[in-house]
């Protein structure tokens, strides 16, 4: 708990950005999934670097705990104070600091998101690419090493981020990386700062790689009557090279929740939604080439999202999806699995998650990333009822172990939160161990985000 | 030192596995460049992770250093023993354990060659991108973060390692990363121990990511008058997006040694090789635009390698350049600069470069792989003339100081080793600290490659 002294030298820093108010703390403490309400003491509002650092410096002085805070978007309670202390809001640093287009490189703070940044970006011809399903912001996303639709073409955070300026837990502020393409100057710090959940320092400053708006871009949604034919169509494809810049699946249950939520009339089966990027010629090449698969295994004729209109539709219906289903059914709330496979075990994996749900008597749509292997089961479940819960969590760890024997990951790119940390060891073994080491030598004070994503006293032998 | 008992455990496991003799250890104390000799006390040569693990125990114990080696080609002299003990050659650890087409991976031991490699996986239809110029191991590459030819295209080791089996200071062993396309599980210790240079670990087994053989290639040479010429049409096509698979750079003085040492008979001015990969219609819409560039810039006619024979002897003669330049003038030795500035710094870097070695009256051809802002100067020193090494050591840490300057970085590719430690508190600040907090983590005794990337007893604040 934080005492007096603490918040008198806050209040210096921040005056009025700082906030203990019920509504603030509350707004917080939820999350956008099953976690409880938890607030934290307080909330602040930095809006520099350096006012990080000083809270961090007199946070570890008096052993107050720090937790960033994006968009609120994440689905494993990542951003959840459970031991109390101080959520840092980044949303007032929300800029574009420096676009350079010679570099394709762009200087932003956390705040902003996706979507923001690539409005301002729209002039340059040049855009990001990474796009979580959520509107997120680029710190949460960068801390959580997300993805998104086009990761199968452009990349994951993890590839997408040239480097960072970082606030430690002792208040230093370290930068990460260089403007360069590559370099091999020593450990890879910006790597091991994404996907860190705030648990090694709070990122205040990121370099992020852009890319070319493509000359050409062609999408198409395309009806299977068995999610099999669907999904072995995406192993060919990634199989076979073709190039594409997004193939999602969803199921039969999602295209009915579209159908309901978004007036549009697809056939109530499962569905690859697809996209190409390149000049006129390799769209033309690589949708041929697609269509060839496609028509092997059975699928229905391509319906093109001819015009730009029709195309941003259809990705905002995709990336709503989370949301559809949600609000598909009144008062329910959502336990999201995330696993990630290798391509050649997808069919199988997908077959024994809707096995799975099946059995346990759960409604759980499924849709993913599939190029990359990762899909998600949406699981359902009524707020009043603690037993769907426990046995959505059931099911949740048995897919993971399942993809686990598969030789894949627990997560693919939603994070460990909360959510996944009791099956961290199975994941990662000795490995795990080295993850609180690393946590131990930079945050000896355990002020970063605690309670998250390295063992905690007596976890690991 | 190492003392009779320790001697006495390690021959328990490696038998005549273990050698003291001078001529093992000389061999294993050279560098490809100007350090001089530093035979270590002995030289293992394990065949399985299991004695990997049991001798870094009792080297734990009786405080042994251990120094992995690869294939002996670091141009930093990464693997030279300067704290004394036993270097580990993993020579006999070589091959490859597993093909997974279907996924695109590659599971390898350590002492596995590049070449070798590419040579056994011809069959498949896949290859493994990564070219340093020298036929270096797979572990050597994956310690050092090393990039090639083809790094525009497809990424350095960074980009092209999906997991490790990594030996820690303590003998325990850990398996880090997954066969899945991407993982949001924790810190990316993967990507820690890339570039870690054998001092958080030894790498005794690697998962690679293959990429599909093109369907079709189309290999340029292609000569400048002018190399700022040269240099701004790179910075174009990588500006414009234009798809290349290899865009090398080579000046006047590269040209004339390729015609002295391979026979060629290159017009003797700047050129830039150039290689396409993708489908018949890609490859001919990249050449197409390419060639608008270079006539945009005057450059001269392309000379197409149209044979696998002619492609194989260009790109050979290319990896060759180093060794090229060293015979070209007997009793010489190299020191090699590895600067990687961004792409927009480009030809202002080459120019002062050019600028610097001149005025230093040094001989310094330079070349590299310009679509990444890399490039290197081969810095050819008298071995008898200890005041040319000096000059060449200034002219080199100015160069990198130039690419900080420029917001790159001192090395592209070639590591730091023992040349470059020198700059990394100049490039990376209170980030170097990190880093030696991060060894000092997992290495507690300071056995693993000791004196080598992070900072010694007081050089960091």
């Amino acid at each position: 708990m934080a005492d007096a002294t603490f918040w008198q030298e806050a209040q210096v820093i921040f005056g009025n950005r700082i906030s203990k108010k019920r509504t603030d703390c509350e707004t917080h403490g939820q999350s956008e999934t099953w976690f409880p309400l938890t607030p934290p003491e307080a909330v602040v509002f930095p809006e520099t670097t350096e006012e990080v650092a000083a809270l961090t410096k007199i946070c570890a002085a008096h052993r107050v705990p720090l937790v960033g805070w994006g968009a609120g978007t994440s689905l494993e309670g990542h951003a959840l104070a459970v031991a109390g202390g101080i959520v840092v809001d980044f949303s007032r640093m929300n800029r574009v600091l420096e676009v350079r287009a010679e570099d394709r490189l762009v200087r932003v703070q956390p705040g902003i998101t996706r979507e923001a940044l690539n409005a301002d970006l729209r002039a340059t011809g040049l855009f990001f690419p990474v796009d979580p399903g959520a509107n997120a912001s680029l710190g949460g996303m960068a801390a959580t090493r997300a993805s998104g639709t086009t990761t199968v073409r452009y990349g994951s955070m993890r590839d997408n981020v040239a480097g960072l300026s970082v606030v430690l837990a002792d208040g230093r502020v370290i930068r990460t990386g260089s403007g360069a393409a590559k370099s091999a100057s020593g450990y890879d710090l910006t790597a091991l700062m994404l996907g860190s959940e705030g648990t090694l320092g709070l990122i205040t400053e990121l370099t992020l790689r852009l890319h070319g708006q493509p000359e050409a871009v062609s999408s198409a949604v395309c009806a299977f009557e068995r999610f099999e034919a669907a999904v072995e169509t995406v192993q060919h494809v990634i199989q076979l090279g073709i190039e594409v810049a997004r193939i999602e699946f969803v199921d039969e249950e999602i295209a009915r929740i579209f159908n309901k939520m978004n007036g549009t009339a697809l056939p109530e089966t499962p569905h690859l939604m697809i996209e190409f990027h390149g000049s006129d010629a390799g769209v033309a090449e690589a949708s041929e080439r697609f269509g060839e698969v496609v028509a092997e295994m059975g699928g229905a004729d391509f319906q093109w999202a001819t015009t730009t209109e029709e195309r941003n539709r259809l990705w905002k219906m995709r990336h709503g999806a989370y949301s559809a289903c949600i609000a598909s059914r009144p008062g329910c709330m959502g336990l999201v699995t995330d696993v990630c496979v290798p391509i050649s075990r997808l069919a199988e994996a997908v077959a024994q998650a809707r096995a799975l749900i099946a059995a346990a008597g759960l409604t759980g749509p499924i849709l993913g990333h599939v190029g990359d292997g990762n899909f998600h089961a949406i699981l359902l479940l009524d707020r009043e009822n603690p037993a769907e819960l426990a046995t959505a969590k059931t099911v949740a760890h048995d897919l993971a172990a399942m993809a686990l024997a598969m030789g894949g990951t627990i997560t693919g790119e939603h994070g460990i939160g909360l959510g996944k940390r009791a099956m961290m060891a199975e994941e990662h073994g000795q490995a795990w161990a080295v993850m609180g080491a690393i946590k131990a030598a930079l945050d000896p004070l355990n002020i970063l985000n605690p309670g998250k994503l390295v063992p905690q006293d007596g976890e690991m032998p």
